[in-house]
C-alpha cells in the first residue's frame, strides 16, 4: 500500500537538548509539499558538523532537533512541481542545493545558490516556515534540510541527487558532505598538476579526501600536516608522503615546508578549522604560482591576517564550501569516480554502528577514533 | 666611428643626495661585460618608483645614483654571450627581467625571475658587483637594473626587450612598468569576462592602465574608487563608468559597492598600495565566483587583515607583479596591442619635457598633476 500522501510513523533519534544522547523516538513525517520529497534513508553517516550544533556551544541552541546530513536514501514520494525525482530513485541528499535558477546556480563557478544555501539557523522547511516531524502533535526542528537521523526525512527536491541504481548506498553516503569538500577542494579548486607538491593541513575525514584528490592528481609529494601524530599512520593510506607536526619545530611550520620543499609547495589545503593554520597553509605555497584553498570553518572572530607583499609575490588564496560541487549537477560524477575505482571510499569509513546505538558515533568522533561511522537504519 | 668596446662620456641626471633635484652631469658609461647591453636612450618617463627611491624616506639611502626605468631606446652594443639582441635593435629595459633558466622563468605562471628580479637596494651589476657610471672614476649607482635617465645605460641582456622597431619608442616607452603593470593585472589576472562588472581602487596611471584592461575586456560596468575626485574627470577617458569616492559615505565602501552591484564586483583591481583600499578591495567582489587582485606595493609593516568566511564563501584573492607579464616574451605582443590599435597609450602621456627639464617632471608628479610625463633625451 502508497504511503503517498498519508503521514508516516517511523523511528527517528532526537535531540532533546544540547548535548544529551539522543533518544530513538517515534515520530510523525508529514508528506512532503510544493518542491520537496521524502526519503527513506537507509544508511546515514555522522560529520562533525552534527556534533558542533548538537554540542551547541557556540550558536542559539534549537531544540528537540533532528540531526544527520550525510546519507543514503531512496525517494518515497515527491511534492506537488517535482519534475525530476520520483519514488525508487536513489539519492543522496545534502546540506547544501541547487536551484537552478538563482545567479549562483547559473554561473558556472559557483555552487552557493542564493535560495538553497546551507543555513543551520532553520529549523523549518522553506516553502511554509512549518516542520515536517511532530511528535504527539509537537513540532520537532530539522537540521541543514536534511534531518537523516530518521527513517524518513523531508527535503527540499533542490537539495536531493539521483544517483546511480547501482552505487552501494552504505559507501556513497559518504559523499553528501565530508569527503566530497576535502576531494573538491583539491581537484576543482587547488587544482594541482601531475607531479606538483601538496601541503594538507589537517588529517581528519576532509584533509585525507583532499589528500586523495592529490593522489589522484598525481601529485608527486603529498606532505601532511597535524597536531595530532595519532593521525599519520592512517594518512599514508591516503596517499600523504610525509608528515609534519609543527610541534616539533620551534619555527612557524611554513617556514618548515619552505625549506622541505626548495621555497614551498605548489598548493596548499587547509581542513581544519583554525586560524593559525589558515595563515600557515596561505604563507607556505610558493611565490609566483603557489595555490592555497581554505576548507575549515572558523571561530566567528576569527582574522585572517597576513603581510600584502606574500600576495604580490604572486600567491593566490581561495576559499571552497563543499569542495565547489554543485550538489545536483557534479555529485552522480563523483558517484561515478568510486564506481570507475577511480576514488576508494571504504578507507573513510573506520566504523559501523546499527541505527540504534547511533550515540557510540558521537563517542567515536568526540574521542576521535573514526573518520566515518556508517550507521544503518533497520530496514 | 663605432663607440663598442669604448668608454662613453654622455649626459646623466645624477640624484646626489635624497630629495634634492637631480643634477645633469657628464658621466663616463663603461662597456656592456658578459650578458650585458648597452642601451643609447631616447625616451624616458617618470614612475612613482622613482620619486619613491629619490625620497628615499623608507629605505637605505643609495647616492649617488642615476634612476629611471621607464624608457624606450636602441641597443649601442652588447656584451659577451649575448645572442638575442644585437646593436641598432630597438627595446624597452625593463626593471624586472628574464633569465629564462630558473624555475620562475620555466613556469608559464610567474614571471618572478630568481636571477633578475627587481631588487631595489642592488646599485651595481650583478656579474661583477661594479657600477658601469662613473663622474672623475668615481662610482655612480644604478637603480633597478635601468637607471634610464642617461643617455647610454647599461643593462643585463634578460631586462631588455626587443620590440617591434615601427613602435614609436615616444609612446611605447611608458610600457616598461606602471602601464603594463594595471594593464596585465586586469588582462592576465583578473581576467574579467565581456559583460562583467569591474572596481579599480586608485584612478593614478596604474588604475587607470587596470580600467584601460577592463574596457579592452569589455566589461559593462567600470567603477572607479580614489580619495581624490580630481581624478575622476580624467579616468572617464579609461572606460571607467561610475566613479565612488569613499569620502562621501558613513559606511566602509566595499558595502558601497555590494548596494550598487548587488552583492558585488565580478573583478577589483587595487592599484592605492594603501592596505585598507586592498581590505576594500577584497570585500567588494561578489560571493561565489568574485576575483580581487592586489597591485600597490604596501608599507612595510602592513597586514591585509580579513574574516576567512571572505573567502570560505568562494572569494579569489590575489596579486600581482607587473601584471604577471614576462618582460621579454610577453612585452612585444603588449607593444603589438598598441600597433593595432586595441590599446592607447597617448592619453597616459599628459605632459613633456626635455631632459634638461627633468626635475619638472618630478614636480608634477609631486603635485599630482601628470600621469606621465614624456622625458626627451637630446638626441
Ligand atoms: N567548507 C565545507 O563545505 C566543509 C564541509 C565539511 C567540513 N568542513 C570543515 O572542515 C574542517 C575539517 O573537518 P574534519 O571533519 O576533517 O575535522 P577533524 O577535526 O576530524 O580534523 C581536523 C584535524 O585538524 C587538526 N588540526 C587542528 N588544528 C591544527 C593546526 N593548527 N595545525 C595542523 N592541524 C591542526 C586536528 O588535530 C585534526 O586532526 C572543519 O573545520 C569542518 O568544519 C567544511
Ligand atoms: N606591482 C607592480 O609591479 C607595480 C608597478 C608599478 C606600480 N605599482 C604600485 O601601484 C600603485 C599605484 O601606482 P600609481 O603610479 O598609479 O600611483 P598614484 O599615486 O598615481 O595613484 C594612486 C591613487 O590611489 C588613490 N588612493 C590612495 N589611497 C586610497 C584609498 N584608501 N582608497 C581609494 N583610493 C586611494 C590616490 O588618491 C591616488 O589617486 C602604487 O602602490 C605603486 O607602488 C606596482
Ligand atoms: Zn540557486
Ligand atoms: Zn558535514
Ligand atoms: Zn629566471
Ligand atoms: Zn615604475
Amino acid at each position: 500500500m502508497s504511503t503517498a500522501g498519508q503521514v508516516i510513523r517511523c523511528k527517528a533519534a532526537v535531540a532533546w537538548e544540547a548535548g544529551k544522547p539522543l533518544v530513538i523516538e517515534e515520530v510523525d513525517v508529514a508528506p512532503p509539499q510544493q518542491h520537496e520529497v521524502r526519503l527513506k534513508i537507509l544508511y546515514t553517516s555522522l560529520c562533525h558538523t552534527d556534533v558542533y550544533f548538537w554540542e551547541a556551544k557556540g550558536q542559539t541552541p534549537l531544540f528537540p532537533r533532528i540531526f544527520g546530513h550525510e546519507a543514503g536514501g531512496i525517494v518515497e514520494s515527491v511534492g506537488e512541481g517535482v519534475t525530476d525525482l520520483q519514488p525508487g530513485d536513489h539519492v543522496l541528499p545534502v546540506f547544501t542545493g541547487e536551484c537552478q535558477q538563482c545567479r549562483h546556480c547559473k554561473s558556472a563557478e559557483s555552487n552557493m545558490c542564493d535560495l538553497l544555501r546551507i543555513n543551520t539557523d532553520r529549523g523549518v522547511m522553506i516553502s511554509d516556515g512549518q516542520t515536517r516531524f511532530s511528535k504527539d502533535g509537537k513540532p520537532i526542528y530539522h537540521f541543514v534540510g536534511t534531518s537523516t537521523f530518521s527513517e524518513y526525512t523531508v527535503a527540499h527536491s533542490g537539495c536531493v541527487t539521483k544517483i546511480d541504481p547501482q552505487a552501494p548506498l552504505d559507501k556513497v553516503c559518504v559523499l553528501s558532505c565530508g569527503i566530497s569538500t576535502g576531494l573538491g577542494a583539491t581537484l576543482n579548486v587547488a587544482k594541482p598538476t601531475r607531479g606538483s607538491t601538496v601541503a594538507i593541513f589537517g588529517l581528519g575525514a576532509v584533509g585525507l579526501a583532499a589528500a586523495e584528490g592529490a593522489r589522484i592528481s598525481g601529485a608527486s609529494r603529498i606532505i601532511g600536516i597535524d597536531l595530532n601524530p595519532s593521525r599519520f599512520d592512517a594518512a599514508k593510506n591516503f596517499g600523504v608522503t610525509e608528515c609534519v607536526n609543527p610541534k616539533d619545530y620551534d619555527k612557524p611550520v611554513q617556514e618548515v615546508i619552505a625549506e622541505m620543499t626548495d621555497g614551498g609547495v605548489d598548493r596548499s589545503v587547509e581542513c581544519t578549522g583554525h586560524v593559525n593554520a589558515m595563515i600557515s597553509a596561505f604563507e607556505c605555497v610558493h611565490d609566483g604560482w603557489g595555490v592555497a584553498v581554505l576548507v575549515g570553518v572558523p571561530n566567528k572572530d576569527d582574522a585572517f591576517k597576513t603581510n600584502p607583499m606574500n600576495l604580490l609575490n604572486e600567491r593566490t588564496l581561495k576559499g571552497t564550501f563543499f569542495g565547489n560541487y554543485k550538489p545536483k549537477t557534479d555529485l552522480p560524477s563523483v558517484v561515478g569516480m568510486y564506481m570507475n575505482k577511480e576514488l576508494e571510499l571504504e578507507k573513510f569509513i573506520t566504523h559501523q554502528v546499527p541505527f540504534t546505538e547511533i550515540n557510540k558515533a558521537f563517542d567515536l568522533m568526540l574521542k576521535g577514533e573514526s573518520l566515518r561511522c556508517m550507521i544503518t537504519m533497520g530496514h
